[in-house]
């Protein structure tokens, strides 16, 4: 019996399915250290104890990308070890922060199946979730990928498109037990911009730029435990290592700081497309454009809709070509709810 | 006087001396993180403090591999500065998990010494301890070196070559107080292989394979404060800086997880080899093969010993050339028992 | 309104000004970590929990250098986002140790400026004081920069040119409380060299060496959250990534143990000077020479008061040439007090 993991193809995926992922994972203050070593991340809630208090929480929560990174890389041996491609995420809440010493593990249904025409591959949705040591979903999110079929001549099955939100709705989002910004430091946050002083349809240079090396992706991909062969086998893939989307995602949220330093917690993500792929010696630069603005139900506490791209340079606010296509230099188009004080 | 520590020599060395290294060191949740970062390590006993729970166990240990490599380090000022070459492990066993908050200290006692006919160099064989802050050995391993002679009239001492097994016997190994694999959860672990289900003789591929780059192995080195020059110091071997032998063996450990994910703790170490060296740019792949099964003295806990070979590529299984030298492309061959579900 | 920080220029500096930093940090294990990882640190009391509980402290503090590294991070975006050069620094003192769980935050107080005669830039200086999350001052210390003016036609301020020592006394260290070195185990230290056994003009040269890479350097000054451009963004500066000054103190202390492992604690910072660029790929040594020592209101606590000088290769002891310029393969010259065993 072969003792190693093929992973799955699409003719294994069916609508309703529930995969439960392997290998629970405990995330500590190594970890966040790491996070901070990695990116140049700066929100004062994950870089301060102290700070994190002052806003109603024990302490400072794991970054909530690193959360995101370690239950998505749970789901890697199970939904993309065979992918061709991340097609798109939808609805991602985060429902809970994760502290030092919490456990993580994940699991997935399997929402929609669909053969593409060539009859080789095809397009599987899922919606992971989450949980603590406490069985509380702690984050979900859908995500869909085209997957190949080992078996051409397996049928192809009835197509399952699940019908999903262009963007979450602000009350469908979660502001975290006790978050209060009433006491807030704006001198300690490091900008003075409130929720009230951004526009919708503003944009921000983020001004910044990270030239990523080899060994920088790779210690990030491993530590959410993320086994994708691509981003670690030289041999693999002829134009270099593929860096992992999530690493230029965490990047540019980092380096979105000088702008947005008060966009503390992300607790939506309405979408995301990873426009090109992104290698070692690329220096990823970020601009955020202002898509929405909505009141939580809690006083004091604002949510703002971002949009927030990556590129590896050229012009800022840039974002597709004409016939609608995204210009070579983008490497990200994420667009997320994140909460501010009003 | 000089102040700098100059290392030993092959004739500072003597039959029944005891060397107390230096250095004491403390492994928290940060080196356990790092260890995460640094190997794409998966093994859910140290991945997960609660599967750790589940295993009787308090909370996840520090990788068995993390606590070789700290003591091993402790010893590299006094045993390998002058060494020429790494020789071989016999003997080692792991008799205490430790855990984050411990610190780790060294001692190793002469056991062997003999020159070489050259009369330039000779071979020195030590048995290291590694012990806890409550004085209890955690690690033991014999392990043998070739040092180079700074006196070349130094008389040749009388031979003592100690006799070491071959392998570790079933019995001398130690099965962690309260490890209990009663309520094991396969579906966590990442897979359903039991101690009964290898077969003595059966070889696997580990399929994946991941390119090192210089920062990752530097790091690693220096966290278990290994100074050994050749890993830092890029002026000081023409042909690159070698890689710390270690960092393969967890390497190679690491990628066994995929088809491995049960043989969860190491416990004995039979022997070692590392057969050629390696350098950033390689990209490190590994095969094992079942060597033997035992029970242990815990009802529902197998040992089970395992070649694991790491390469620099090239086909699987393939070890020794017709004349019984290592292919070129073989990094490691080492020999360990592990601990399984029955 | 612009939502991203220009940074100050010259004509934003007056002499009395106080600044309060932005975004204060938590420092961790993890922290501790990767500073292990980052640098070949051996020095006992920041390795181990047992060592420095021998000596009389709770536990290990964060290195001395991190924490001044963290408070110097905290600086940047306020300091030298738009300077020229590091010009100086002067009368630092490390008055409590920072121990994982702290959160330090800073300030600076403007204490002199002075426009440069080219009317283009000026010298500012600055007092910067650590604080830690019960607002006791754990680091403090004088740095002036060159800072560009934006606005050439600004007019000059007053000339302000602070009176600072050229070296602490000793009276003005400060041993941290509890600090006692009865008990203090030599042979766990690594070395036998007591403060006794070093004399005045002593030099030492601690013999290894590290080659720098590129992803070391940028995790480091990531960590401490150090924002210059220039140490990120390879499309900045056509000669390659600076990197980051402290980087080369840390390494070169580091490095310092082979022959100075008993020099334990950092307690005061004289001068120093970075003297040439250091870039990717340079080999770092170091040499250190012996300028004054003294004794502590403590019995059995020396300071000894070292020049610490990081090369990138080239001849020990050899600082400055003919006209009395750095030698080009000088990277920095540093000169500090720290505290020994009698």
């Amino acid at each position: 019996m072969a003792k190693t993991n093929p992973g799955r193809f699409f003719e294994d995926y069916s609508d309703g399915q529930v995969l439960h992922h392997a290998v629970p994972r405990t995330v500590t203050d190594g970890e966040r250290a790491l996070y901070h070593a990695l990116y140049p991340a700066r929100h004062a809630l994950y870089s301060s104890d102290e700070f994190a208090r002052n806003c109603g929480l024990p302490q400072s929560p794991i970054d909530d990308l690193a959360a995101f990174h370690v239950v998505f890389g749970k789901t890697v041996p199970d939904i993309s070890l065979n992918a061709v491609a991340n097609l798109g995420y939808a609805e991602g809440r985060w429902l809970k922060p994760v502290y030092p010493g919490d456990t993580l593990r994940a699991e997935s249904e399997v929402i929609g199946v669909k053969e593409n025409s060539n009859g080789k591959t095809g397009v599987v949705w899922v919606r992971t979730r989450g949980f603590n040591q406490r069985d509380e979903v702690v984050i979900e999110y859908v995500r869909w990928v085209m997957v190949r079929k080992s078996n051409l001549d397996a049928p192809a099955p009835e197509a399952v498109v699940p019908d999903l939100k262009k963007a979450l709705d602000p009350q469908d989002l979660v502001v975290p037990s006790g978050l209060d910004f009433t006491t807030y430091d704006f001198a300690q946050s490091g900008e003075a911009h409130r929720w009230g002083d951004y526009e919708i349809g503003e944009t921000i240079d983020h001004v910044d730029g990270v030239t990523v090396e080899e060994a920088e992706h790779m210690l990030a991909t491993r530590l959410w435990q993320n086994t994708a062969k691509v981003h670690f086998d030289l041999t693999f893939r002829p134009d270099g290592r593929l860096i992992y989307g999530g690493h230029v995602i965490s990047m540019a949220r980092a380096l979105s700081f000088n702008g947005l330093a008060n966009a503390q917690m992300i607790v939506g993500l309405n979408g995301g497309a990873h426009a090109n792929p992104c290698f070692a010696g690329d220096t990823i630069k970020a601009w955020s454009e202002v898509l929405d603005k909505a009141q939580t139900t809690v006083p004091g506490i604002g949510a703002i809709r971002l949009r927030l791209v990556a590129t590896k340079g050229g012009e800022p606010f840039v974002l597709k070509n004409e016939d609608g296509r995204y210009q070579p230099n983008v490497l990200l188009d994420l667009d997320y709810w994140a909460l501010m004080p009003v």
